[in-house]
């Protein structure tokens, strides 16, 4: 294979697809839980063994939320029951080729991520050069994708209410210290437990059930999220059609 | 020119930009000033007569952004200081050929709209086949354009906080009372005055100036827009480069 990278025609502009998928997990046996998403290693130039966000090129007869589903799918084997468009990133430079890349993200509990692995690696089917990484600990990327991954993280971080993190990383129902754990992982810091209640409790955006988790330590609460709030938060263009 | 459409190749998906610019105007001498957008009327087939966003193709040698600002200023000669990525549309049957469309919105003062109009009607360089609609009463438009200009809407009602309506909207240095019937504007009704006001003082994203406007009623504090608020909305996109 040659290591010159072709010249494109002038007028040659190609749309991609990539996702971001977080999830909250312990990436080692000893370690804490933390914000983590998955990379394949691209096998090809441009960039060839580096680490890349999951995607693909789009194809004309394709929606850009089915391509970005499909290429996910075809290069993870991670199937999010939601995906969310990010931005589309399409500096010049930021390819040997003209790309502009249209970048989706979505949230995933980690038991469902487990699930999913399970069942391809059971069919034989797993798919290869994929791995996930720590969010605060990724190596050189491909192309600009760890500038793709810096904003996605942004997001979450300042755009993204508990609502939405609660629905994303967290089983049906969860304890508020579940939710501020998740909370923790990511941002990256410890928060004060009677603050976040405060917090959360003033958003109206959690539900809290009659149900309550015993075990060790005193009765802790159950909440479940608002599923209106979530779906008022996605906007017009879910809208079935 | 012929009515058929012609078929393109299937592996060709080609980039557009458009905008959505809102501001507030008075669009006739009577009215109260309403949201408004500029729109273009379309010259060629597809949907040739039919109203459109201002925009054009996306060059190979050019980012986004720069061209969604070269095809507003080419076809409303509007210059906003800022233009914010709005979403990416990309339907297989939005167009008769494949396109995918990266949005861009602003908010622009209407005296920066005179200002600029102005400037061009004097320079005797004004565009053609430019209107400003009011965006309750839009016509049908071509392509998805009224499904882009809902989902702008949408998010300018929702998402959009009253720090950015101030700078985007209104002088440097305004009242409670401008920003209440600026706000008026955009949602399509009135709002209490005093529900207003604690809102605005609770959400910490103005800031009050020791000025006051004086007149026929009781002297109105006048504030400004929270700069910090503002940046950190932005994002680490917008850092300089």
């Amino acid at each position: 294979m040659t290591q010159t990278t072709p010249t494109p025609p002038t007028d040659e502009i190609r749309v991609a697809v990539s996702a971001v998928i977080f999830s909250v997990r312990g990436l080692s046996e000893s370690a804490c839980p933390v914000l983590a998403l998955p990379l394949v290693r691209r096998t090809r130039d441009p960039f060839e063994g580096r680490w890349a966000l999951p995607g693909g090129w789009l194809n004309a007869a394709e929606n850009l939320d089915a391509a970005a589903s499909r290429t996910l799918e075809e290069t993870t084997a991670l199937a999010p029951t939601y995906l969310e468009q990010l931005y589309a990133f399409g500096a010049v430079d930021r390819s040997p080729t003209r790309v502009v890349s249209v970048v989706y993200w979505a949230l995933l509990r980690s038991d469902e991520v487990d699930a999913q692995v399970a069942a391809h690696a059971a069919a034989g089917d797993a798919p290869e050069n994929v791995e996930w990484f720590a969010a605060s600990e990724l190596p050189a990327l491909a192309f600009d994708h760890n500038e793709i991954v810096d904003y996605a993280l942004w997001r979450l971080r300042n755009k993204v209410g508990y609502s939405r993190i609660a629905n994303g990383l967290l089983p049906e129902q969860f304890t508020l210290a579940d939710l501020r754990e998740v909370t923790e992982a990511i941002l990256g810091r410890r928060l004060d437990p009677a603050n976040f209640r405060r917090q959360v409790e003033n958003s109206n955006t959690l539900i809290p059930t009659d149900r309550f988790r015993t075990g060790n330590h005193r009765p802790a609460r159950l909440y479940r999220y608002n599923r209106d709030v979530e779906l008022a938060e996605r906007g017009p263009l879910i809208a079935p059609r």
